[in-house]
């Protein structure tokens, strides 16, 4: 698609805006941690932009899209490239739009931030702490990942045990959208709109800019506790996070398998405890930590923010989310993991039985989230990997005892988080990239038509 | 008991701590809005006190117990008198004691406040919302209502949304409690020991100071929306309740009979509205409205919280709860009301049948709160009152349809929102009310221990 193209003479046509075209630095701008998962691994190996394009403002943008579109050059755009799925990797090459330039942070008012795209999580949340707001959620990449890039690739996180998830109405307010046009257009979606380009991996316009609801800011204790059976670990963290008086934002439970992985915390934990990760509200530390004792586990640390920050420790929240993974793949090169929601009531009884059935092969890790007002028990297991086909006869084991998977071995948005084809999303495709030159290869629904077409 | 004391002497064994024997003045301060019950009203007629006593401080109430003690004198504690149970009035007689003097606010640290029980709702809502903190829950008597007989009368209200009922933990840190003994002690409770005080109607030691947990403050909207049909409102209010990305602190659906008699509206609503009352957070304004267009209703009345205080408007959450009930009285001396819980995720089939059966007897009136994490259906509505058996026949028809009711037509703790005797409750009275001076009559427990012994 892109082979006749003289890349020297593209660069030269956007005049002072930085591109890169070293090799090296290409390949690396055109991954994320897509090798989470080896099947990924497998399949993007060789995959690489021509180069890579780094605006620094909106007017950058629109003149990198005039000319990729002059040339039908494709463009998979990026930000700190902290996704698990391929998200940012540009299966045809072209331009690999860096995004993090437009990293402005407006004045907060009320609660509402507008915010360039290319914003890491981790500067708006010091940004806005002062003024007592914080990130409503945020992965467990905060320290590297961008807003635009959580928006366009990600879900929820930390915080969603209070908001659900950021597809829910009212935490994206506003996002400012530039098509895939000869003459581009910049759009401004406000509300639910905003869902026609909410992870759909940036195929379907360039978020600039996004208007987002913040959380009240409170003071946070950050707490790994251990207990000796997971069990009892995974009672106590469904009960925290069903506790209304007790204030949080975390409430995760890694079984001792997983655990295991967690170098940075050996000092504090015992070989063989299951442990849980919490963010706990200052004035609710005291209720929790009574209920933790009655439930028969232990505070192995506790800290406040500014502790973890003044002693460089790894906070509670970088082993939990994506991050429990990470921390076993720093140790074990041969783990993977799922993403699963167990459903109803009986979850744990479910949790119980997968763990009976699977023993070490599927080390447990749930993380407690709000689904329609309703606490949900979501589960990112540790898998040690063999095959495909046995990593695929766990996920469909899964689905047949009513666990919903959400596979991470697939960069295909619908055989991924999403399950089908987002009609509103294919239909702004049709929209703001009619030559399908946005993150090609990602949208089945759009592959599909064009096939059919 | 105390019909041979001298209150002449009494008092002036008080020293210059206040007191009141103005036969009026101390009816008028024996008294709560027990008088929402037509049952109440009855039976509670002729309560008074023989003496109101105001102790400016812990001293004083030790004091004021001491002297009581000492004479066999009852005490009925006392704050803004607000209840509705009669909880503050004295059956027996003998001291009433207004904690209204004990009002400090002590500096919030981390969102924990220690306040005295007597301070005013409103004034610790108004000292700590410029330091970013607010209450995390309200009786709808705010203006009024001292946090001490909040914790010692009530159970939630405006924020329960969010937090629960007040029993739950964390909510509650602490409590200092004056025993009724010749020797008074102070007790701190910490934690869940302060439900042994909490909804005990200062039947089992007099609260003298509180610690509570707070809410971080944000800008609240105050809306009145109106809908054509009920149903319609109701599925809203509901679906707002559950969206976990609108913050809110207050979801109330009013049935159009009942919102007939909110006079301080006529003006914005027209005749056969149904009334959705709400505290929607400033950033969450927008989705609000989008979601209310989509469900056919309509914003009647949208303010922020300083166009209400500067225009002097009723609030919208005195209409709700049981200001519901009020306004409603003031227009109509016939009318009065339920309280109740609707289960399970059917809770709106439940509340169109019972809607079925009593028509205009029984105006509907729904407040959705948070219970053990999931979001619960509770109902307050009104009642066209006839004969104290109607009512009961209904109370027994709600309950026979698997509604929940909590009494208010009765003084009794266990007949009312308590269900039952509490154990620790009753166990922290044999310690800290040894006679069963405090507040006499109220619990059964106690009094059945009495006859049985």
């Amino acid at each position: 698609m892109t082979a006749d193209i003289n890349w020297a003479a593209f660069a030269a046509s956007l005049g002072d805006i930085p591109t890169e075209t070293d090799r090296a630095l290409v390949r690396q701008k055109s991954r994320d941690f897509y090798w989470y998962s080896p099947v990924l691994k497998q399949q993007l190996r060789g995959v690489s932009a021509d180069i890579v394009v780094a605006p620094r403002d909106e007017a950058d943008v629109i003149a990198v899209i005039r000319e990729c579109f002059a040339r039908r050059v494709p463009i998979t755009p990026r930000g700190g490239g902290t996704g698990n799925y391929g998200q940012a990797m540009p299966l045809r090459g072209g331009v690999v739009l860096d995004l993090m330039g437009l990293n402005t942070i407006h004045p907060i008012v009320d609660g509402m931030l507008r915010v360039g795209a290319g914003a890491k999580l981790g500067e708006i949340e010091a940004r806005c702490r002062p003024l007592g707001w914080e990130l409503r959620m945020f992965p467990s990449t905060r320290r590297t990942a961008t807003i635009g890039g959580f928006v366009a690739g990600g879900s929820g996180g930390v915080g969603s045990i209070n908001f659900g998830q950021m597809r829910e109405a009212g935490t994206l307010l506003g996002a400012r959208v530039v098509t895939m046009e000869a003459a581009p257009r910049v759009l401004e979606l406000r509300g639910t709109e905003v869902n026609r380009v909410h992870h759909a991996y940036g195929t379907n316009g360039i978020i600039t800019e996004l208007e987002i609801a913040m959380a009240p800011a409170q003071p946070w204790r950050d707490y790994v506790v251990a207990f000796n059976e997971f069990a009892a670990l995974a009672r106590f963290t469904n009960a925290v996070a069903r506790a209304d008086g007790i204030a949080k934002r975390l409430c995760t439970a890694v079984d001792a398998a997983a655990a295991a992985y967690f170098k940075p915390l050996r000092d504090v934990l015992a070989v063989g405890d299951s442990v849980g990760l919490f963010l706990i509200a200052a004035q609710s530390a005291g209720a929790f930590e009574q209920a933790l004792a009655v439930a028969g586990g232990r505070v192995a640390r506790r800290m406040t923010e500014a502790e973890v920050e003044d002693t460089g420790a790894v906070p509670a929240f970088e082993f939990t989310w994506n991050h429990t993974t990470l921390q076993a793949l720093k140790v074990d090169r041969d783990i993977t993991y799922l993403q699963s929601r167990f459903p109803g009531p009986d979850c744990l009884r479910l949790v119980a039985e997968v763990m009976a059935t699977y023993g070490d092969e599927v080390p447990m890790h749930l993380e407690f989230i709000r689904v329609d007002g309703e606490v949900a028990c979501a589960a990112l297991p540790l898998v040690r990997y063999t095959t495909e086909a046995r990593l695929r006869a766990i996920i469909a084991d899964f689905e047949a005892r009513g666990i919903t998977v959400f596979d991470p071995h697939t960069y295909v948005l619908e055989d991924g988080g999403m399950k089908q084809t987002d009609p509103a999303q294919l239909a702004f495709k049709r929209e703001a990239d009619p030559l399908g030159l946005l993150n090609p290869g990602k949208m089945r629904g759009w592959d599909e038509r064009e096939t059919a077409a």
